[in-house]
């Protein structure tokens, strides 16, 4: 059954997280230059750090204090065993550490990500670097700002004229890699460049901001991209499934471009491989 | 016959280097928002703005006023149809824009790219990304900076823990985009990571930083490279041609690390095509 929230009600989430992702980003940007307890997780590239665990855990025992009929799906609580389980009930999509591998590495491409789901539907989205300072914000409906500007996606149609986003990723198995470069080899000669922030947020917000033109992912994870999504769709860019069909949160597969026919044209040129969903 | 400079010169030479490297960069910072006049080079991938062209003006202009018998070597100047000729004479390696692409994009990894090489030894060398207003500065012997913070590399040897920056680059013939790509799957399985920020200064001043670890490309130019090799060596790094061996300044190659064992690593797992010399 659809939940039903008031713009009140939104309002009082939208600030509430936004306090919370700023103390998150305070204890990212204390952590980055420290020495760091790593462990790994999927494969010897794909790790967590304490940051990770202490942020998930102050962002989910912040809001369940303050809203707690919210449900939570969170990185390191699902890495800890926890089943992700997206319902109709308000939602908070966290990733603590966006960029795991660069904040080991002091690499600045970092971000907290928070996204509450509502009705399954993405209602707001925080991506905060701070390192760079740059906090991103959307609101459903209300557009998408970068500390306090708006933020509107590149006019680009043409992928002859596309800087576009693809990662690497820290998957490590041959088959994923062959099919990753066979994408960026099908991408390459035909547009402007290809780009790699290591960081699935930072990448949707170069879209969002017109500073690169489309990003396309497979491996990704909804805690990924759930904040990106709006913030990418607020800033008037188009978000998609690597197929082309409509995004599925929890498919492991993200595409966002500054325009659909952009997309299209990708749509085109890349495969992907069916991982475990969400 | 090599020339002798003395430290009264250097200081001068540097102190006058950095204040038009601070001057170019606000042309960049305030062209970079502004609608573009962009031409083809190379590839329909490699582009040029009036920026590139302005700065690069702007630099030899003054630096040859105040500085009659030095010589230049520019990046614009070159694709000007001037020849570029290192020798012993004080010269002047100039890339008004680094990141041309980027800087069309609005993508923030530019950088203006200023060095110094007296008997074809880097003697200063200047970076300056004046989006993020990040100013790196290196003179021989005597360390390398960001801003005012001391730069040292990581003090990683092991490219299993190493993020190694690779660009996929600016060449469209499938020979050269064949070769990149195969060195990026033999380092990918063995590695943290591949990033790709689409400058070479970028990815260099990331492995001074400490920040990553490595970078490796071919089809690079003595512009892109001058003022990197002695800022990341200057921060405790190695920099060498990507067989090996001594970097060769004209060659279009380069191999930057931590440290050399790390270098030594990568080494085994790259190819690179023979290009045309600068």
């Amino acid at each position: 059954m659809p939940v039903e929230v008031s713009q009140k009600e939104l309002d009082e989430f939208f600030h509430c997280a936004l306090d919370l992702v700023k103390e998150a980003g305070q204890m990212v940007r204390s952590a980055i230059q420290e020495d760091k307890q790593v462990e790994t997780k999927a494969s010897f590239a794909d790790l967590v750090t304490e940051t990770d665990k202490g942020v998930e855990k102050l962002l989910i025992s912040k809001l369940s204090e303050k809203f707690p009929g919210h449900s939570f799906i969170g990185e390191e609580s699902t890495a800890g065993g926890t089943k992700n389980d997206l319902t109709d009930n308000p939602t908070w999509i966290i990733d603590p550490v966006d960029g795991t591998m660069n904040f080991v590495h002091t690499f600045p491409m970092v971000a907290v990500s928070v996204a509450l789901a509502i009705n399954k539907e993405i209602a707001l989205g925080f991506i905060y670097n701070p390192v760079l300072e740059l906090l991103y914000t959307a609101r459903k409906g209300r557009g998408a700002f970068v500390n306090d500007a708006k933020l509107k996606v590149s006019s680009c149609t043409d992928l002859a004229k596309a800087v576009v986003m693809s990662e690497a990723g820290s998957g490590r198995d041959q088959e994923r890699i062959d099919l990753i470069f066979q994408n960026m080899k099908n991408i390459l000669p035909r547009a402007h460049g290809i780009r790699s922030l290591g960081s699935a947020c930072m990448n949707m917000v170069m879209v969002a901001g017109g500073n690169a033109d489309a990003y396309q992912e497979f491996g990704i994870h909804c805690w990924d991209i759930a904040a990106g999504k709006i913030i990418v769709e607020e800033a008037g860019g188009y978000v998609c499934d690597m197929n082309g069909g409509p995004l599925d949160l929890m498919a492991r597969r993200v595409l966002c471009a500054s325009s659909r026919e952009l997309a299209e044209q990708i749509v085109k040129l890349v495969k992907y491989m069916e991982l475990e969903r969400d």
